[in-house]
């Protein structure tokens, strides 16, 4: 299993319309070969920001490369807006590899 | 979903030593109410540091907070060991809500 995790520091406050972004958008993933699972996360708050995560499960690291370069990536990401007034900085990508699982 | 993850900042080169305790111990969570799965997940290097994060999904946070105050927690972490020559700094556990689900 691959997760890909995009970290966003949202300002306080912003939460509301961060979350109405995602919400309103179509993200065409369940067409996407490999695709295993979506979640819009949630995380703590700290010194006025709260972090929020796109938490993406692939069926391999190749699953989520060939996504990245697809037509569906380019429809899912052509809404996206930078707002510097949302936003504490950029987003950073993170990107795991299973070594041990138990479900 | 309620997503618990502890993030583990291991010295390049103890990668191995990292996995091989998590590998060789019980963690007794698949007999815990409301725990939906585990994954060590093995994160990205920077700096001669490596990001492990343990990633567990819960049913819910109260199925979390039962799980920390109950004997299986206890049995779970009674071998864990704070090696100062693996780690660079503690870990730093996050917990996620899920805001929004595609599956």
């Amino acid at each position: 299993m691959y997760l890909t995790m995009n970290r966003f520091r949202v300002r306080e406050g912003q939460e509301d319309a961060f979350e109405t972004v995602w919400k309103s958008r179509d993200s065409h993933l369940k067409s996407v070969d490999g695709f295993v699972s979506f979640h819009l996360m949630k995380g703590p708050a700290r010194d006025g920001i709260r972090l929020y995560a796109s938490h993406t499960m692939w069926r391999d690291e190749a699953a989520f490369v060939a996504w990245t370069k697809s037509e569906a990536f380019r429809a899912a990401h052509a809404g996206a807006k930078s707002s510097s007034e949302m936003y504490d900085g950029p987003p950073e990508l993170e990107m795991f590899d299973s070594v041990q699982a138990l479900t």
